[in-house]
């Protein structure tokens, strides 16, 4: 391992962390809520641990897979808990373990909350609430490579570390390029919402605070109520629109600009995807239609703002869904796994996995009905190599595995089976609210310490599709014999 | 396909149910409860419709694998049906789809039950209720293999398709041999168990039934408080016993005979089964000392007997586990996904399987950390093929994948997720009891026509290991055109 290189990075990262904070700053200065201090004090901490870690020299600037992975790991969690400061230090959230909880569901833009009232928070810890999705969407790691050039060598390592899905693809040759490249897009994507979503009759500062975490997929409300609050159906649509767009394929859209519209439209993966969103929209707008909804128009409207808000793992409201039928909150539960694609902001399994998995099926039974044929699985039209099939065969385990430890964890709480399994599912998955007591009009306050920072590690480790945060557990992991 | 030959098959099945049925013809004489025309009616039904089917003449006596599904899929759900006849026509159980679900609940040793009050049952119904736990816990295709050596030329396949465990393993050249084997093993389990439990102090009738359900792991109660009646603990024990002793690997058993106690000892499966149930009950009975018991013992005595119960998918209960803590249910819960053995007559993933997942995603981590490195995944000192790898993770998203259809359906019943989802988990894994609506002390009676049909095909899916029932929906499993 290259320990100084890791600290070195790890230094980069609460740099950039620092300066990420002064738009918050900013806005606590224009609202003067009181919060400037806590922002000032924690960027200059920050900043402080940044610059002495930066300071290292490694031996060698060679950073392996293993070192990508450690930064990554330690990175989210570093962040994480200077994130919190500001909460804690404004008394927000007086709690370091709510703190990091908040932080870590900022950063990995999952949105689960344990404030029960976000409505008498500061401007500007509210800001930063939010902006925290906006810099997570992306990926505080991609904004590091595309700004330093200086991890190039081993910028590729951290880049499939980070980047979600199992296959991201090169857009472009360098690693810095194409960063800067998903980064306009992401860009683009976000000023086109806060002026569509001002223009619908949203306030600016919400408009903001809402694209960032629609446009990141996190979910942080910043009403009691989430989007329900505003009662806006144009608002609503624009919402569910973006959060649908960005829990797509950002490479597609790369392509689109380049005016590749046939792989826009044969794309497997973009298909089940909406394919499974016009389903399940279908499906609850049935099932809640005479039953929560007097008309089937606010049936659609509802059940398709949550479908697109669950299965993006944004986790935004505009009903309390857990009111809603039990075959309802099990489709959302099931979406919940499903998450949206890779090289999306969305999280948990994603459908290129899913679909990968229903072709291994598929191909487990035609095998026995023609043992003497040979199949190979494809996606598109080329075949995928069975390591490839075995390595996500291998993932949805591990995810399943993670899922019931966590879910053992949690037990302990002795809350109701559903508070339990969707509070896990939630956080694995990236999408905030569960059902039961932690549903859309619930949060994660009455939960112990224990279940918070295992809920907390639960977003970090989803985040990271799953392996640098259980390397991190292998003590070989971190032997110094290398390859 | 062979359809011919299928039927001839299914035929010999009809004629070997009608025959199993004479013990419970004799009981009903005994005892007098009315039930011996039932029993008479079926029989002579089932033989004509057995008679009839096996008078066809197959045009070639060759039976492939997807004909050996064939005959284990439908032949599962025709002998649960002529099952249930005398259920509905002794009208113990008026509905023939509730007969279905208490027959094939009974072939599939689940011992998932829609009856409210069991101890009203005539004495001969409730023998044959038992006794098809006792029929179907070594497997009626075995049985029939055992007998009917006309079969041979596939009966391999048929073999492959219906013992549990990824690889089975043939002790003895021919199956007709292995099968008696595996059978005498079965018989003195059976004789020395009853001998137990009738020196322990259950009367002899009780002994027999208890025994049936145990040995085949199956727990149909008698009592309507099950095994919690006789507060017996000796009974318990010896119970207890038993259980584990059936869901472990038989195949070791008939190895101990020949005096083989190394492989015995070093078995990996064996210990990884005894190990989970050690640390099951250790768990518990920390858990629910104090909350639900107030001595260590009596904690120890219940978590001992449940967890016994609820991994070799049993079913017996001696408490409502459903009042128990929710860390103590959801131990359960995932031990309803671990199940027996391979090899064993009882149900779910098993945990060869369990110990393959884990094995690979060890490997998967080091191939990370020592990314030129190849690593192959052993069992005892023999690798593992790749293929066999890949099949036992597709087995467990097939697995998760039925679960979770069979868990939207269940929910459109609008009982709550404990239920949905236990109900699900118990009858796919054939444990039998879930939690909270179909806990211990409850049963599926509740549960709509649509959910009990559903999980009657889950519990035969579960038993068959999900390959010959999902074959049966692929319509080029059907096509005549052949290899």
């Amino acid at each position: 391992m290259n320990f100084k290189a890791i600290l070195k990075n790890l230094g980069i990262l609460l740099i950039c962390e620092a300066i990420s904070m002064l738009p918050a700053l900013i806005v606590s200065f224009i609202y003067a809520g009181g919060d400037a201090p806590a922002f000032m004090h924690t960027i200059f901490f920050t900043i402080c641990v940044g610059v002495i870690l930066f300071k290292i020299k490694p031996d060698s600037p060679i950073i392996y897979a293993r070192d990508g992975f450690a930064i990554v790991a330690v990175g989210w969690i570093l962040i994480s808990f200077f994130g919190a400061l500001p909460f804690v230090l404004s008394g927000s959230i007086p709690s370091m373990i709510d703190g990091f909880f908040e932080a870590s569901s900022g950063f990995t833009t999952t949105g689960a909350s344990i404030l029960t009232d976000v409505e008498i928070l500061p401007k500007g810890i509210l800001f930063w609430r939010s902006f925290t999705h906006w810099i997570g969407g992306m990926g505080i790691i991609v904004l590091t490579l595309a700004i330093l050039p200086s991890v190039s060598e081993g910028s590729l390592h951290i880049m499939n570390a980070e980047s979600p899905g199992p296959n991201p693809g090169k857009l472009v040759a360098r690693v810095g390029q194409t960063a800067q490249i998903l980064y306009l897009i992401y860009i683009a994507f976000t000023l086109t919402q806060i002026v569509l979503l001002c223009i619908a009759g949203m306030p600016f500062y919400d408009s903001m605070l809402t694209t960032f975490g629609s446009v990141g997929t996190g979910g942080f409300g910043i009403k009691n109520t989430s989007i329900g609050y505003y009662n806006n159906i144009f608002a609503e649509v624009i919402i569910t629109f973006f959060m649908i767009v960005c829990g797509g394929n950002f490479a597609l859209y790369y392509g689109l600009l380049k005016g590749n519209f046939k792989d826009f439209y044969k794309d497997e993966e973009l298909r089940l995807y909406l394919g499974i969103i016009a389903t399940a929209i279908i499906l609850i707008t049935i099932n809640t239609y005479g039953h929560n909804f007097n008309s089937i128009g606010e049936a659609l409207r509802h059940a398709s703002f949550t479908v697109a808000s669950i299965i993006t793992t944004t986790g935004y409201a505009t009903a309390d869904f857990n009111q809603w039928p039990v075959f309802s909150k099990m489709i959302l539960m099931l979406l919940m796994f499903i998450g949206g694609c890779a090289g999306s902001t969305a999280g948990s399994i994603k459908n290129i996995r899913i679909l990968l998995l229903f072709k291994i099926m598929r191909r487990e039974l035609m095998q026995i009905i023609h043992p003497r044929a040979f199949y190979t699985v494809k996606i598109g039209n080329k075949s995928v190599e069975e390591k490839t099939l075995l390595e996500v065969l291998a993932f949805f385990f591990m995810y399943m595995f993670i899922f019931l430890v966590a879910v053992l964890i949690i037990s302990l709480d002795n809350f109701d089976v559903a508070t339990t399994m969707s509070a896990v599912a939630a956080t694995l998955g990236n999408i905030g609210p569960g059902i039961s007591l932690v549903g859309p009009m619930g949060n994660y306050s009455e939960l112990s310490y224990l279940s918070k920072i295992t809920l907390s590690m639960c977003m970090i480790i989803g985040r990271l599709e799953i392996y640098p945060i259980l390397l991190l557990m292998i003590p070989s992991f971190w032997r110094k014999v290398n390859i």
